[in-house]
Formats: C-alpha cells, sequence, structure tokens
C-alpha cells in the first residue's frame, strides 16, 4: 500500500500568519499522499465575540448554540479552510477544502443531552472515505474542517482530533496511514515541568503502566486512547508531535 | 455525450430557508448529472453590517478591500456553501462545496485598477474541469461558492454569473451541457413592463435585432452576450428564467 501521512493541526497554529506559513512549507514536503485537518478556535471566538455572541465554555469545551454554529461554520469551513487550500495552491499542491457534509464524507450525531447540552455538537458515526481515497490516489490533497453533518441537512460542530483520528482509520483501508497530531508541546512528556523529557515510543503496556502512575494523566489520556484506538483499526502509527516534528519526525511514535 | 444541468442562483434565492429549501428539491429533481453556482450577497451584506464594515458599491459593484473578502470568504464559502450542501445530502443528493480554489478549479486575475478599484476581485482566467468532471461522473454534485484564487495564495471575489459560464463552457469538453440562470422575472421580456412578455427562444441574430431596437437593454445585454459566448464555447443551451422554470423548463432558451 501506498503511504499516506494525515496531519491534524491546532487552533493556535492556523490563527497566525507565520506560524500557519511556516505548516505550509513543512506540510508541502512531506513525501507521498498526505491529507490535512485543522481547527481554529480562537479564530471563532474572535468573530463570536465582534458580534456580540457569548461564547459559552463548560469543562473546556464549546457550547454550540446556533448562532456560534453559523459563526464556527463560517470561520472553519469558510475562512480558515479556503485560506490553507489557497495557500498550498500557491505551493504547488492541489488541496482541495471539505467538510464532512461534503461527499457525505462524515456523519455524526447530535451529541445527546445528559448533564450538559453541548448544543449543536457532532459525535462522528461514519466515515465514508471511498470517493476521498480515490481522489487522493489521484492527486488531490484534502483540507478538513471540523464541521460534519447528521445526514438531515443539520450541520454540526465536531472535535478536530476525532476527525483526524476516525478519517485516519477510514483511509487505513487503502493506505499505510501515519496520523501525527501536532500541539504545542515535543510531544508526550515523562516529566509536565521538562519540555524535553519527550517519551520517543510508546506501546499501549507501556502507555497503561504510565497512566496508573500518573506518569500521563489529564488530557493526555483521551489523546493516547484515541490514538491506540486508531492504531487497533489498522492505521499504522500515530505520532504527536509540535509542527517542527513533521520535518524532523521527532515526537512520541505510537505503534 | 451524457446530459448536464448546471444551475445559476442569485443571492436572494439562497438567503431566506424557505426560497432555498424549495430550491433545492427542484434542483433534486433534475434528470442526469447536475451542478449549482450561488451567490449569497445579503448575507454578507449583513455580516458587514454587524461588523461595523462599510460596504462600498459602485456602479452595482461591491467594493472587495481586505475586510470584505474575508466577510466574502465566511458567507459565500462557509455559511451559504455548506447549508447548500448540507440540506442537498439530506435529500439524497452527493453534494461537493467548491470555491475556484478547491483542486486549482477557477483561476483569475485580481481586477487591473482603472477608473475604479475594485479591490479582491477577480476576472476569470482558466478553469480546470478535469477532476472535476471525473468527480461529476462519480455520482458527485459540486456546488460552487463565487469563490476563486490567483495561484499565489490569493482569494478573490468573483462573479458568479460569469463562474457559471466559465464552468459551463469548460464542462460542455465532458458533457452536454445546459446552464440555467436563475433570477427574478419569468425570463428575458419584450416588454419590461409586462412580466408574461416573456421571449420564449433566442439566437444572436435576433438578439441584436432587440439590442438595436432598444427592445432588449441595461444589464440584460451583458448577461445575454456571456449566454451566446457559452454557446459559442459549445455549451448546448442557455435558459435564463426564475426558479420554478427549473421545474417547467420555461424561460427565455437561448441557442
Amino acid at each position: 500500500m501506498e503511504r499516506l501521512t494525515l496531519v491534524k493541526v491546532g487552533g493556535k497554529i492556523v490563527e497566525e500568519e507565520d506560524s500557519l506559513s511556516c505548516l505550509l512549507r513543512d506540510f508541502v514536503d512531506i513525501p507521498g499522499y498526505k491529507a490535512l485537518v485543522h481547527g481554529g478556535g480562537r479564530l471563532a471566538t474572535q468573530l463570536a465575540g465582534r458580534l456580540g455572541v457569548e461564547c459559552r465554555i463548560v469543562d473546556g469545551r464549546r457550547i454550540t448554540d446556533m448562532e456560534t454554529l453559523r459563526i464556527i461554520t463560517m470561520v472553519y469551513a469558510g475562512l480558515v479552510n479556503k485560506n490553507i487550500v489557497a495557500g498550498l495552491q500557491a505551493l504547488g499542491v492541489n488541496a482541495l477544502g471539505l467538510t464532512g457534509a461534503d461527499m457525505n464524507l462524515i456523519r455524526s450525531d447530535k451529541r445527546p443531552v445528559k448533564d450538559i447540552d453541548y448544543g449543536y455538537v457532532g459525535d462522528v458515526k461514519e466515515v465514508d472515505a471511498r470517493l476521498l481515497a480515490f481522489l487522493i490516489g489521484q492527486g488531490a490533497v484534502p483540507v478538513l474542517a471540523p464541521v460534519t453533518h447528521d445526514g438531515q441537512g443539520l450541520l454540526l460542530n465536531t472535535n478536530a482530533d476525532t476527525i483526524a483520528g476516525e478519517t485516519a482509520k477510514a483511509l487505513a483501508v487503502d493506505f499505510d496511514v501515519t496520523l501525527i497530531y501536532c500541539f504545542e508541546k515535543k510531544g508526550v512528556l515523562l516529566d509536565e515541568g521538562d519540555e524535553d523529557s519527550v517519551i520517543e515510543s510508546l506501546d499501549r503496556a507501556t502507555f497503561e503502566r504510565y497512566a496508573e502512575q500518573g506518569v500521563v494523566r489529564g488530557g493526555m489520556i483521551p489523546k493516547l486512547e484515541n490514538a491506540f484506538a486508531a492504531i487497533d483499526a489498522g492505521v499504522r502509527q500515530v505520532i504527536i508531535t509540535n509542527t517542527s516534528g513533521i520535518r524532523s519526525n521527532a515526537g512520541t511514535h505510537i505503534y
């Protein structure tokens, strides 16, 4: 199978012109087939602020009312996505911007209301990567915005990490997939206070021991659970790193 | 060659939920391959108003400064485009939302400054419909937003009528194309005061006679020039009509 690298980048990187153009250059140099998943969080928060729409965040998660959903659709699927696409085209990459609604790529269910009503937030249900895999084979480079649909006409705000993981799994049918999660640190750290204490490789047994010992904790646990789920579903490796890790291949490698 | 119908709808139709859902149902019933080009003008004007961004219109054309370009990208490529895509998916149509930057579909040049500086407005230079034609053959239904790119990383606001005409021409290589321009009137009128005086069919000789006589005038002349240019470039017919003409096949037919 041909190699495909799927890179997920967070909001911080895409919201500043300098860091974005740096990222795009690194992304362009990745050999083989590739795809990009982006966030765009704070740009949406900024627009909401200018429009006088209150952003409600509970436990680090945005509550998406209808007005916020419209803002997210404008910022993620419009402004951020199309500027990345135009930027990649300028670098000779045949980018194609997509949401989960396009080509029915990612269907999700509106999250059921339990303790918290998250509003118009989607939990991924099904990824149909058939047409996407074909397009990649034709040289197209998908750029995915974190918006999906419920198949009934409703767009839904969806976690970009989840979109990256689920898309990587779906593409693993046709490609030898490496999934790179780019965030602000160099990788999973052995010691949170030491930025250079990157765990170079991690298998499930070691992860479970670290989790029990409290070496790995907090938000890193669901991130790593997702990574191992991707591996179990046929993704060859997951790398957790910062943007410079795209080029240097440094970071935490999960097999 | 297989038949393909390309429908262009103006801003008014897409900006209200009722007229949009009506349009989408009519569009879905079109037999054969199809594609949609949309505007979204007044929704962009509304957002600009809420953001306190002044909209400058000269001779009926919007002056697109950088702030306006960002708004247009958000509204046209994000909000309007993705809601149409999700709406069509709910009706069982495998819609795929695109700008001219996606798959390098439509390259344009920033309009040169002569008497008026239109700002970030693109004049279409080249349509590459190769991948698009293939996708249509695979069952995808393109939904095009009126935003293109210059190939250097810049998005450009582009007239939706022009995008429809140029895309129709490019698709005429692979398909037997009918281009439908939907606007607020039933067709080209013999008498502007009589909404029912629709000219049923029009060839170039008759058009030129009508133009000389002043029967056809104003903004209708460039619209018809575009229509005849499309015919000359291999588009089978152009129909100028209102939304109910999509279903009834009424309106002005140009051969």
